[in-house]
């Protein structure tokens, strides 16, 4: 592609993005046109798109790679300090992706981490719950009260069979439903040995779960907290980064002693505090959100600690990422649901402007499942003595698990905004979430004794290793504060001739336009008092 | 195994690392002892130990996590300020570890990325060369002198012949020396689709190049840097860290027009400054290391932005890792041993105690090999116009390549000091790269006002999200000191009674053990000034 069209092509995607927001009530976008915008501006993109990618792959650009990194700072900071407070230890841990079979026998992913697929006489395999979804809708019928998660082989297949659901690739029969499991496998070394692609960040820490007990001088409770990459093969992979192949999971995993972990949690501290949930009883009163509940309300259904979490977890969402409290709820998983693994499981979910409710992170009680597991299959023995009863137990495991990339996703949906003022998006993102802290600009591009002076302060600013600083020498200044709306840097700097005379430079605030005076030598205490962190209310 | 056991073992360590360094000159450590120290301190250990593990995997545990985060933050700090000061603008990105066939076809990895084994009458594989080396060795030949690097299957299997080199598995003849190739293969969605894990992170940034091109404003050169993992299904991995399955990679690729890129380097800052190279040629002798050579005594054999590298990547292992210089050097690889895509290739080698002279990084000179792969099999062009010249032309790539496990082992094998004074080791870190910047103490453990104290500046600490800070409250103060000394934190806090008193603290330094007393309210500011970043010599 030469540069001429090149250029139409980015003109057309900023068409299309305007567009987009005027034909849907300025706050609806479509999933495709989010898609247009990330590429353009470098946030994320198919992965290989040059050989036409594989589905579900995605690469990070550079906004979009500093995006994640501020998004796992201020959660590592939040959750670390927030269990650190109460007593809890952090561990945190980098562990390889690639484990071998047993680990995935234990924790009966082998054997149970599976999709249902339907598989047509020409042998076309596809996701039954989509196939049914899709063509349901296909036919007109509404699916709004349809829920598929949870469903047997033979509850599938029938209702395929009821609805003369057909191949929508080549339209031959549906012959049979197949479990097919979701795990990457592969084979290590000239001795082939079987081994598997993680799916979820935490069979590595059940497995080093003895060695950090040790580590953590044999006292519970403690977590592990692992931020890495996970591997599913899913069946059909779609939406962007909501469901992906390999994906980026920042999880912790407390392990306690189930008779004594309430005591580590001051439940009255919560026990006011109202969370946005939709409780699976309430799931048939299709009006409904979720209620506001009262933490201290919830106790005959959870456990004290379990609320806790809860509520811990909901003010990250609305204290910490501003998110509207109208856009967050706690989406409780009913038996069929919940993944085999869990006692109890609540969902995150966000609203979204793509996609509606749309899941983003878990809390999963896990019991013992997982180490009783490894305790059986694995040389090592995970019973723990318990100092009081002296009966030797299996500690119970709390996961927070929490997918970056939909994080991310549902942050960037919320954040966008097309303002008609400006003719022009702005990403109204959380200032700590931005790629850039801030942009450093000469008024004038062509002028080399303010060029050079913004270059100084540019360079000063990013030799401290403390913020991300985009300098800019393209454009009118209009257009240079246009381009940082878009991936929301929340303040721009501009130098001028006054700065030369006296030492000033004018600060720019993304959302309001506000532009102040402030001295240079005062940039750095500035910076550092706007980007500080409050957990004050922790 | 119950507690009383891992007593035992965990003092049969200790003893174990004191012994290895008595007897061996306080210099030398072996691996296996070092193995030991960084599995007892939570460093590294084998991945899923607790089913046998795989070869060539390794977890991180809470301290070695920790290092290498600092690591990375130091390598990013430094080398992303040193392209940016002089004009290369840096695009980080994070990208998919799992890429398509086509992707390996174009770099040539599915043709060229072997080793070559030796398959016995039994079909037992083994890496060729270090079958030769090790059977060699059992023979009491001096190999010393012995180059395998770059031989082809022929040489290598005449030399089998020659020397009467069995099969040491069951002792049957050797048939055949074949190529194996190195790469992860496995097989995605319904279809199948063949895909690989990246062997290397760079091709994640060239098959993005045009993208991240566009992003920069069609401007060169500029950088793409990936810090990530990469795998390679090594045939026999060994030597912890040194030679690994799954590993990070931290990676800089620089993609600019060769007739101009020597215009944005500034030779004679550098052309002064002597480098530690082993010349190819100098080899023969085996008495030397290498030779202190200006780099304009080097432009006849590099190019001068390949020079300005090499100086600048040697100042951030001398000036900024504080690496003893004469256990740095470059080892330029000859026509035979430079991988099959470089122009120029030196090593970078760093003198350990458990390994001598050890590759740990590499500088590589790609040229347009990997642009030109893409360009011939992919959708995309890669050719850019010479504005100058309206010639079209493939850009060309250095490549900074730094393998941050090999690194982190080699940084903590250099720190690892045994102090007969104190019975303990000491892990000398660069005070940036320990785990902890700081632990807090009370004097005294059963005095709840000096343990409430304490806690509460621990709290006010980490709640910044600048600094890990390491609460301890078991044992002697004596005991805890030793503790920190031997993950290599380099400042202790101990708050006592005059702590109530005046709000001052004592700060104890790792290496002289020196004491001093400071205000309380002026701890931020010291601790700033502590670990503020110093690049003044870019």
């Amino acid at each position: 592609m030469n540069s001429l069209k090149m250029n139409e092509q980015n003109n057309k995607y900023r068409e299309q993005d305007k567009n987009a927001l005027y034909s849907n009530n300025d706050d609806k976008i479509s999933m495709d046109r989010l898609a247009t915008f990330c590429k353009r501006k470098s946030i994320f993109f198919q992965s290989s798109y040059i050989y036409g990618g594989l589905s579900g792959f995605y690469d990070y650009g550079p906004i979009g790679t500093k995006m994640l990194d501020k998004l796992i700072s201020l959660w590592k900071n939040y959750f670390f300090f927030m269990n650190q407070k109460i007593g809890i230890n952090m561990h945190e841990m980098s562990c390889a992706d690639i484990m071998p079979e047993n680990v995935f026998i234990a924790s009966q992913h082998t054997k149970r981490f599976n999709d249902l697929v339907a598989v047509c006489a020409k042998n076309h395999v596809q996701r039954a719950d989509h196939l049914i979804e899709q063509e349901l809708q296909n036919k007109g019928i509404n699916i709004t009260n349809l829920s598929l998660e949870g469903k047997s082989k033979e509850e599938l297949f029938s209702i395929i069979k009821e609805n003369n659901i057909k191949c929508p690739i080549c339209g031959s029969k549906i012959k049979e439903i197949r479990a097919q499991n979701l795990m990457f496998g592969l084979y290590v070394g000239t001795e082939n040995k079987k081994a598997y692609l993680r799916p979820e960040t935490a069979q590595s820490a059940f497995v080093n779960f003895k060695l950090i007990y040790e580590a953590n001088r044999k006292k519970l409770p403690f977590a592990i907290s692992i931020i890495g990459k996970a591997y599913r093969n899913e069946i059909s992979p779609r939406k962007l980064l909501l469901r992906m192949r390999e994906f980026n999971q920042a999880e912790i995993q407390i392990f306690f002693n189930p008779s004594d972990f309430d005591n580590f949690i001051n439940f009255d501290e919560i026990k006011d505090y109202k969370l946005n949930i939709l409780l699976a009883d309430d799931r048939t009163q299709n009006t409904i959100n979720f209620k506001k509940v009262k933490c201290r309300d919830l106790i005959n259904r959870f456990e004290k600690f379990y609320l806790y979490y809860l509520a811990k977890i909901q003010s990250f969402y609305i204290d910490v990422l501003k998110i509207d409290s109208e856009r967050f709820r706690f989406y409780e998983m009913n038996e069929k649901e919940k993944a085999f693994y869990n006692i109890y499981h609540c969902d995150i979910q966000l609203k979204l402007n793509t996609n509606s409710w749309t899941e983003v992170a878990g809390l999963h009680y896990r019991g013992d499942h997982d180490l009783s597991g490894h305790d059986k299959l694995s040389k090592e023995s995970f019973k723990i003595k318990d100092e009081k009863t002296n009966n030797y137990f299996i500690p119970h495991v709390l996961e927070l698990s929490f997918g970056l990339d939909r994080n991310l996703f549902a942050l960037i949906d919320l954040a966008y905004y097309y303002d008609k003022d400006r003719d022009n998006v702005v990403l109204r993102l959380n200032k700590h979430l931005s790629a850039y802290n801030v942009a450093v600009f000469p008024l004038l591009t062509n002028k080399t004794e303010l060029v050079e002076k913004a270059r100084q302060i540019y360079l000063n600013l990013i030799k401290l290793g403390l913020y991300n600083v985009f300098f800019d020498i393209k454009g009118s200044i209009g257009r240079r504060y246009a381009r940082q709306d878009e991936i929301g840097t929340p303040y721009c700097i501009t130098v001028d001739f006054d700065t030369l005379k006296d030492d000033t430079v004018t600060v720019r605030y993304r959302d309001s336009k506000k532009q102040e005076r402030i001295k240079l030598n005062y940039l750095n205490d500035w910076l550092n008092k706007e980007f500080k962190l409050h957990f004050s209310w922790i």
